[in-house]
């Protein structure tokens, strides 16, 4: 096991009808004069925002509000709302919605104390001090609820960049699984792919008896098994959404990557698909992660033979552990389209004929991407084929 | 699954010669004068205090200290500790060893900004303020290096009382692994056993469909179980005992608990049983866990054949599901004793004649212990007799 520092301080708040309780937290943390920040008028719609104004009115808490946040949040709106914190000297912000709106409250409350650009931190700039961020988490996926990251595309060059910082991991996130029940079948499962994903990229590592950390990931990504076709057939179904959403906080705050190195190459090889073709990012997870495991799998056949018997239950071939492996690998495949998801190029719309686009979008020049394999360029192209 | 809070905003720092930058920590959590806290003269001998002195020195932290804390820690020595911190103006308390050492630095931290009897927080006042703590950690068991409660034993009539408070769940804890390499065996399955027995009071509930925290609980109960042999076959293997320090933090700071009824009854029962006989705590719990499982086993048999099939790898018995509970609760045993845990009043030098003294200081009345099976007197009384 590797040495590590491990830190999650947000306070959690789980469960039915918990946002009414928002304006007492936000007290407890200090808010004063908030600004409420959420995306497109589904949170009008459904009653939500109505509910959370209301419990802050009943608390005493003044608030601003600032919506429009799209997927893959802009800096377009990040500037506007910094501005708004600094004319009405907003002490909190509280974001609304899912991964993209959480991001974007965290890159206010950057900029809200800052005189200079807020995108410089995204350039690298140390941060220093932030507002105070919490959310009301409506979608899980992102794992941004108990996260010290935000990803902001900016404008300019529509660049994607990410800051990281303790001082923008949310104080408090209410999670209530009734929130989720509205999720489109496809949305859910682009969701749960990307918590899985989540879970493997800290899980295909080369650093040996890491079992706690191990099994902890294990139990995550058995849940999200378990409970995604549930949550499919019956989108009321309370008991799913709750395992679901709190499997998605677990997957991410990093308790099942401590102690080992990790490998997010996957996650960068989509970033590219997605940028180029606009496909959700779970859609895009489902295609690039069965490529990358039939890629490198002969690089630790027996990390990919453990997967494929505590996972998915399969008979350990003890004479051949590649065919054990490759089951696994199977496995996972036939459970991302039972979900919907696409699992090749095509069903993405991306084609063959892209992927050397792709590669020089991804920049690795002579360098190399991830740690459980370095992969070169010429190994991304290989990789991208194998998901034609 | 019920509607939970969870807060856990201890900072881990895990792994080899990390107590040496115990004094960076200190500055970071912005202790100036500090009580370094500890028990026996072990941490004196293997030299970890003096390289703990150092570190501090480095960072120009000013210390006193205080050693002596015995298992079960007393109220005697926490007025003492108490004493210096009010005539030295000491602004933080370093625990430097296992549960017994960080429950009574808690309890001094409880005491040094009250004015009154530190006691009175044993007795249910309510907590406003303490002293920050830290905790380097020498003992893999109570997991109160990232809890929120203090067990203490008054000198007054020998009353053993505990306090719970976020403000005493300490701000940061150092875990290095090679401390425990020095644990005798005994004290190592000790150790494991009481890991163990935080899972299950939390596993063996009545709420339904809590799939993510059965799932965590399973991944912590399987490491143990792998890994303690590893630690007791051979005392230094790093790998081994770092797992099982993180198991421990894992196992008790409630990310397997939330969201349903839990039940330490056993735990309870156990204490008269210590109290009475002076044995280990872990030892205690070995004897009554699998007593109490025989006897509640029939309230429930499915979830004690999850037990069975997920832990032990039993084949389920769709005929007769209670064989397979049956075949879980043995290898349970089998593996308690396979570490050198007794399993059996006789083997602890409890006697069966004394059982109805157990029950009566356990003090029930006409009242209930547990929630899985709310036990009556009776009840409890059948389950020493089944210890026996």
């Amino acid at each position: 096991m590797n040495n590590f520092n491990f830190y999650s301080p947000t306070y959690f708040v789980f469960g039915k009808d918990r946002e009414n309780e928002t304006g007492k937290y936000i007290q407890r943390f200090g808010g004063k004069k908030v600004l409420i920040h959420y995306g497109s008028g589904s949170v009008i719609k459904s009653g939500l925002l109505e509910r959370v104004k209301k419990s802050l009115e009943s608390s005493g808490i003044a608030f601003s509000e600032l919506g429009g946040v799209v997927p893959n949040p802009r800096s377009g709106l990040v500037y506007q709302g910094i501005d708004i914190c600094k004319k009405e000297n907003i002490d909190f912000i509280l974001a609304v919605g899912g991964g993209s709106v959480i991001d974007s409250a965290k890159a206010i409350a950057l900029g809200a104390l800052y005189e200079g650009d807020f995108w410089e931190f995204y350039n690298g700039k140390r941060i220093d001090k932030a507002l105070p961020v919490a959310t009301i988490l409506t979608l899980t996926a992102a794992g941004s609820e108990g996260s010290t990251g935000s990803v902001i595309t900016h404008e300019n060059g529509m660049l994607k960049r990410a800051a990281n910082s303790d001082l923008i991991r949310p104080v408090f996130s209410i999670l209530n699984p009734q929130l989720t029940c509205s999720l489109p079948p496809y949305q859910t499962a682009c969701g749960a792919t990307d918590m899985l994903a989540h879970v493997m990229e800290r899980y295909f590592t080369n650093t040996k008896e890491v079992e706690i950390t191990d099994r902890l990931c294990e139990g995550i990504m058995l849940t999200i098994i378990n409970e995604t076709p549930k949550a499919l057939a019956n989108p009321d179904d309370y008991e799913a959404r709750a395992n679901l959403m709190w499997a998605g906080m677990v997957a991410h705050n990093d308790i099942c990557g401590v102690g080992r190195e990790q490998d997010w190459s996957t996650h960068n090889m989509e970033h590219e698909l997605s940028g180029l073709y606009d496909v959700a990012h779970g859609a895009g997870l489902a295609v690039m992660f069965p490529a990358w495991m039939k890629y490198v799998m002969s690089h630790d056949v027996n990390r990919f033979a453990q997967f494929a018997v505590r996972i998915w239950g399969c008979e350990m071939d003890f004479q051949n552990p590649e065919n054990t492996a490759i089951q696994g690998i199977k496995h996972y495949e036939h459970f991302l389209q039972s979900i919907g998801m696409p699992i090749r190029f095509s069903e993405l719309g991306a084609k063959a004929g892209d992927i050397p686009v792709l590669v020089k979008t991804l920049g690795l020049g002579e360098g190399t991407l991830g740690s459980f394999v370095k992969l070169t360029e010429k190994d991304v192209q290989k990789i991208y084929e194998l998901a034609v």
